[in-house]
């Protein structure tokens, strides 16, 4: 015969935290809490398969059901020696759901349930105490009317409310055995008036009524779409716990309370929780009365705390403190009653921590031998720790919210508005804080991103420019908040009715996309040792190489003040906006033969050098991955008319010829068009260039320092003959360099794959190239046909309608673009064992983009400089879920 | 050990046509001849495994070579009784190079070898004509020293122009001994002068000089340039003949001359030829004397035909004919010698033809009972049948060149310049003919382009707008004209100086890709039985269906009329650019809600429901493929600011609000935008609309005559959530159409595969669709990350480099994008067996593309209507050779 019910507590346990999935979360604890040896109050759980039985049967239950809840609640009744629905000693139970995820929706809880008009009585003659009876009798059936039976909540509150006016007084507690009778008639009344029927009075009736209001719940349309949104299967069904009910409400050697193991906020081992002396837990909840602190330590003044009130009570629950932490090897969130100075463990879970806590809880729990390194590492959450990074908003602080947007680069941030990146540049070099509001960003604004505190754009998204290189630089940013109108005219942005000019102070917060008007209070990030001794275990643990996303000598420092083993990109372009070089490298776009364009190529050669050369200096001999110019040309030229003119001014240029060359490089889709090394092989002398700079300067380190071994990675390759070339044109530069200088140096020639055809023919690649590096931006952006700077027209019914569950650009879709990677990971390997392989995406700091390089097997991530921690730990995850199997389902 | 050397003729054939891979073709075809019966001046062939050999050891002959050649030579000796280098009866030979495929820019032929200042002395006497002798002799050092010394030709002419000079004649014919000797004697002392040592007058020295100078040229770099853009390895390597000479050149009973066994041009059987009275091969060649025909049925009044001349050989070449056709089984194209009235037979090969000539040939032999229809069918070439549908330039009128672009759709075309559609319309509607020229075409020029006769572009390549639209309306069209500049302001455009007027003749040939100044003679198209009794062979032979991509009823007409087997694709906003329509799209696109929206939809809904009834009734229950709408709104707005305030106009709407309203559509990349079921998501309504036009319909047309089965087609899926999503909206217009009507009919909802995820997806995307159609177009630009409408600027350059062997819009990237098709359709398959599989891009018209996609199992190909006999040969060839081993290698 199927088993649909579990025992638990009063010396049978037929469950424990294993079985989580049958028995809900709720239910596996208090069977294993039980098997432990605490204190929990005997009850029984039906299964979850009972729940999909329900729905697979049109809603009816098991047949063997009934008989095997009857056994069960007699086992309960014999354990607490009382009886379901006595009228001298009865039997009350509560009632609660248990799914294997707690899920908002659902009916939660039905307490004191066996109370009837008759058992109250009952209840009054065994407690010796008739108003916890009858306050008792009225809980249930309001708790009972309004989650079971449907009446509306404010109902029983308008009847509470109307017996204190009646009899004058001002609290719950100041009403009497005779004013809580008369609230109990009065519900039952409005009871039969609201549905047109009496309250019922049969407790096998309020039994079956509940768990059937549990069961009924999981199907809620709420529930539903909770679950879509999660992706949590339906067939999954919830469990019901049904448990013996033991009071906090019968007088002052009473209480309920809740609490943490450990701080959650700060991680300090100490037991944090709060207490109501003589109450029910859903008191606590409600809020009406504020709860105590548990010890000692955390009370003030004229707060009694339950160490004092309750003394042998809390030293029990200390002991099951420790046994707890001892037991689950994790900081806990439990619930507990005591009745008449006897403590009860209703629940415990896994305790939800902030940051700093939970990389404290780890070590500390590690270095006293609860856990092994691995495990403590397990315990830190890579998004919680990117937050750590940055400055946040005082969460205490007021607030006026402007406007949201796209959380695009985290910290936060204040500052005057400036709507040009000159105006940042020029007021920051005042000392003036500024936050860059701009409709969109473009290379131009590069030194304004810079000298600005923050940015905000109203267009664009995750991977739009102004994010990437926002987090590149470590800046707070706020991308594509729609919501506000930018008029560079007026020099005002609004935002639902409101204005702001320029000057004015905004606070933005990268982390959750919101922009304040005025200045927020913020909290400064701190770096405890904590962080420092995960991150060590971390790298203890991961395979994959951590390197960064770096062009300039501050990103460099601080990737590798973080942590990282190398570069894994450097954009080559963005050194070409720099002021003093962009002029140069307009009059090459300008020219119409090779030999105008190599003489302006010769003016940024000793730029470009010396830009390699700081670089490999900071690297000390760690790889350095460069990729030779991708870009379409077009992209360096002015954009507006005004600006064009300048600069044709500037460059003592024709400017009609610089709108016809403009006009010549217009493309339909950029994205699509002539760049990447379909420009090296279009202008040889470009790639040559760069390749120049590359050896000089790594001929030049080499005297003075450890050699660098440049990594030279050719873009947007989809043929092999592709990079054939342009690695012929790469290594020739090389040896003409090497003899000149009469210096080696070791170096690579590899390629991006960043179009579905190189994953394809990766195979055929891989014979001419050293290494990959998928460039998962391009590659989700031709894989799914998805411009990332018009994608925001879209995206986001997307992402609400769950067609996508994650935006793409922001954590790599395994199914697709994953699927080709794999592809192109095997095929290159089939063809060239051992072949090195790397991402160097956005998606290189993204946790669940890691864990899919880890199981690809590749050989380095890359990412920007504030998320090498979060992409060593995120590793380290990865790493230790593949070798563990138990880590695989958390 | 190694046989290096083959013989042939003088009964002994070591070889055979199957040889071709190791003989050469001439080779190889020499010995099939010789073997059976047909007169072979006997040989040997130096196998292609020397010239492997010969590179693959630094330029050495194998050691057992010179010993096999020595025996060869000796049975050659043998046979003809006659001794190389003896100075009585010496043997002649010719040394030939004879490659698998015939090679342009290597060493071809050298006759005559052996001849010294002693041999050719015995030539005389044995010949018995010293005049004979002597002009034989300076015709050897003329080839030889030009083509294996390296002297150049002109040296030698000059002095056989002396002579004549100094003889006072002007014909080479009048030349006597003594001038012939002259001439000799000048020839030497010339070649000691150029290259500092005297003519080679050892006959073996001469042998191994020409044989060399064969190996030698196959890696020269000519023939290197050719090999990479055929690409055909370097290993395969050329094969060398040396065959006794015979001599068409010692007197009137001589004779020597090149004929096909069928008229090439049109097919007919007659014999076919021209020959020379008293000459060598290479007179003939050279253009020296005018060759006069073989038959009488092909001489004009003055001239003597060899029929005549020379009878009985001429009776001879008649049974050698009969034997190649019956031997061979298709036309010959061959070169023969009479000596002294005996006829010898020096090559044969597959003669080139025509199309009509093709489609009649097979035809006729088929019916003759040399071929079966399947081998009919793989002897007509699809591409040359594509010329037959269209006129063609008269090949013998004169002609103007005036530019050259891309031969985007075939078929040719005069009239009179234009520089807007709407001057199209206006002139054609008074009967005139005109050429519309634009820098690139928009959707807007869809009457003007239906309008013209022909359509000519400077700017976009083979998938341009303009290529697509022309070739759909079987209208010639030369797009990417690069070198011709079009001013629209002044009405002219001019190409390397010269200027054409609006208003002026021009003549466009899309075949060719040409503009011709002026009016040129055109030949128009005109399609024997042979074709039709082609076609239906073809039919019977071919596995994949042919259907159509129409929109408009003169397309689904004429695609019928070629043999469409239903509509592959129908591009429903097509229907939408009409006049009466596009204004209530604007409306509809200018809307900003539902309701707005909705309005403008329901007058759209009359036109798209006439549009698919016609359709439906043309296509008479065959399958119909409709595509909804795809791309993005913004193409249909007004570009220019003139006429956007027009339309604002006549719309009544805010000609700013419209202004902002495309600015606000406006996309970086449209490509990869807010198009396809990305729309059908965002506005509903508009999927709704064309549904229900559809099934209204449907529903109407089933009531007078077959029942259509509509197969809606959702564009740029990338996740099975979207097909869900809009298979749903439109199952639910269905059901309501059958509701209202009281009528059901057949239909599917499938999907484009267009985007490398869906690719990918297949197996998940399979489960929701009903079939699949690979949208090639837009595969290949996101699989090669390549706008069609940008690559003009670097993809010439590619295939110049050989970078990419042919334009992967024109055909099938079977390596790449094709590889992502074969993962696709066995996903797809895995999940869903019998899955229908299509393709409907540009590539479904191409046979080499048809081939692949036969080799994958598609069920269809859709193609423009004037290709759709092409894709049905294509189809029948390659299933063919699916079936027919013996076929592949052709």
């Amino acid at each position: 015969m199927a088993k649909w019910v579990y025992n638990f507590g009063g010396g049978v346990n037929d469950g424990n935290v294993a079985l989580r999935s049958l028995l809900g979360s709720k239910g596996a604890n208090l069977a294993e809490m039980a098997s432990i040896g605490l204190p929990v109050p005997p009850g029984f759980t039906l299964t979850t398969e009972v729940c999909a039985a329900y729905y697979n049967n049109d809603r009816n239950y098991p047949a063997e059901l009934k008989c095997q809840v009857d056994e069960a609640l007699a086992r309960i009744e014999k354990a607490v020696a009382r009886k379901f629905g006595d009228k001298d000693k009865p039997l009350l139970v509560s009632v609660r759901s248990g799914a294997r995820v707690s899920m908002p929706g659902m009916m939660d809880t039905v307490l004191n349930l066996g109370l009837t008009d008759e058992t109250v009585l009952g209840l009054a003659a065994a407690s010796g105490d008739e108003r916890f009876a009858w306050d008792t009798y009225r809980r249930f059936i309001q708790m009972y009317g309004a989650v079971v039976l449907g009446v509306e909540h404010h109902r029983f509150e308008e009847i509470i409310e109307q017996t204190k006016v009646d009899a004058d007084v001002t609290e719950d507690t100041a009403l009497s055995t005779r004013h809580w009778r008369e609230v109990v008639g009065a519900y039952k009344k409005m009871v039969v008036e609201e549905l047109g029927k009496p309250f019922p009075q049969d407790p096998q009736n309020q039994l079956w009524g509940a768990i059937g209001a549990v069961f009924g719940s999981w199907m809620n349309p709420r529930a539903n779409v909770y679950r879509r949104l999660h992706e949590i299967p339906a067939d999954w069904g919830t469990a019901v716990n049904v448990q013996a009910m033991v009071f906090g409400n019968m007088g002052d050697d009473c209480a309920t309370g809740v609490c943490f193991t450990r701080d959650p906020s700060t991680g300090e081992n100490e037991f944090y929780g709060e207490y109501l002396l003589n109450a029910q837990g859903e008191d606590v909840v409600a809020g009406i009365r504020t709860p105590r602190p548990l010890s000692k330590a955390y009370a003030k003044h004229d707060e009694i705390s339950m160490e004092e009130a309750l003394p042998e009570a809390y030293q029990e629950l200390r002991k099951v403190r420790e046994a707890l932490e001892k037991h689950y090897q994790d900081m806990q969130d439990i619930e507990f009653t005591v009745q008449q100075n006897k403590l009860y463990m209703l629940q415990t879970r896994t305790g939800k921590r902030s940051a700093v806590a939970a990389l404290r809880i780890a070590v500390e729990m590690a270095n006293a031998g609860l856990l092994d390194h691995d495990t403590a590492v397990m315990r830190v959450n890579p998004a919680a720790l990117d937050r750590l990074l940055h400055p946040t908003l005082d969460p205490k602080a007021e607030r006026a919210l402007f406007a949201t947007g796209l959380p695009a680069s985290p910290g936060a941030a204040s500052g005057a508005v400036v709507f040009s990146a000159d105006e940042a540049e020029a007021r920051a070099q005042k000392g003036e804080a500024v936050i860059l509001v701009r409709v969109e960003t473009t290379p131009e604004d590069i030194h304004g991103m810079h000298a600005a505190r923050g940015i905000l754009t109203t267009r664009g998204g995750m991977t739009s420019h102004a994010a990437v290189v926002a987090r590149g630089m470590g800046r707070p940013c706020v991308a594509g908040a729609g919501g506000i109108g930018v008029d560079y005219i007026t020099q005002t942005l609004s935002a639902g009715g409101a204005c702001l000019h320029v000057g004015e102070i905004v606070t933005i917060d990268g982390s959750t996309g919101e922009v304040y008007v005025g200045a927020v209070r913020m909290i400064e990030p701190h770096l405890s040792g904590d962080f420092g001794t995960i991150m060590k275990w971390a790298d203890e643990a991961r395979r994959l190489q951590i390197r960064t996303n770096a062009e300039t000598t501050l990103d460099a420092e601080t990737a590798r003040k973080y942590g990282a083993e190398g570069i894994g990109l450097c954009r080559t372009e963005h050194m070409f906006f720099d002021a003093a070089r962009i002029g140069a490298v307009r009059q090459m776009i300008m020219s119409r033969d090779v030999v105008g364009r190599r003489s302006a190529l010769a003016r940024l050669l000793p730029f470009q050098r010396e830009d390699f050369i700081a670089l490999f200096r900071i690297m000390e001999g760690l790889p350095v991955t460069i990729r030779l110019l991708d870009p379409p040309l077009h992209e360096f030229l002015p954009h507006g008319e005004a600006e064009l003119a300048q600069v044709a001014g500037t460059l003592g240029m024709d400017e009609a010829a610089m709108r016809a060359r403009f006009a010549e490089l217009a493309e339909t889709n950029p994205m699509l068009g002539h760049r990447g090394c379909r420009l090296g092989i279009s202008f040889p002398e470009i790639y040559e260039m760069q390749a120049r700079a590359i050896f000089e300067a790594a001929v030049e380190v080499s005297k003075i320092a450890r050699a660098p071994v440049p990594e030279i990675m050719i873009p947007l390759v989809s043929t092999r003959k592709e990079l054939d070339i342009t690695r012929a044109q790469v290594e020739s530069v090389a040896q003409a360099v090497f003899e000149e200088t009469g210096k080696t140096i070791d170096y690579k020639v590899g390629t991006m794959i960043e179009l579905p055809r190189a994953a394809l023919l990766a195979g055929d690649i891989a014979v001419a190239a050293a290494f990959f590096s998928f460039g998962t931006n391009d590659l989700t952006q031709t894989v799914f046909g998805l411009s990332r700077d018009d994608a925001g027209k879209f995206l986001p019914v997307y992402l609400e309608k769950g067609i996508l569950s994650k935006d793409p650009f922001v954590s790599l879709d395994v199914e697709g673009v994953g699927s080709l990677i794999r592809i192109a990971a095997e095929r290159g390997r089939a063809k060239k064992p051992g072949l090195k392989l790397g991402i160097c995406g956005e998606h290189g700091g993204d946790p669940a983009s890691i864990a899919f390089c880890e199981s690809v097997g590749l050989d380095y991530v890359s990412c920007s400089p504030y998320r090498v921690p979060v992409a060593r730990l995120a590793a380290a995850q990865a790493a230790i879920k593949a070798k563990t199997p138990h880590f695989r389902d958390n």
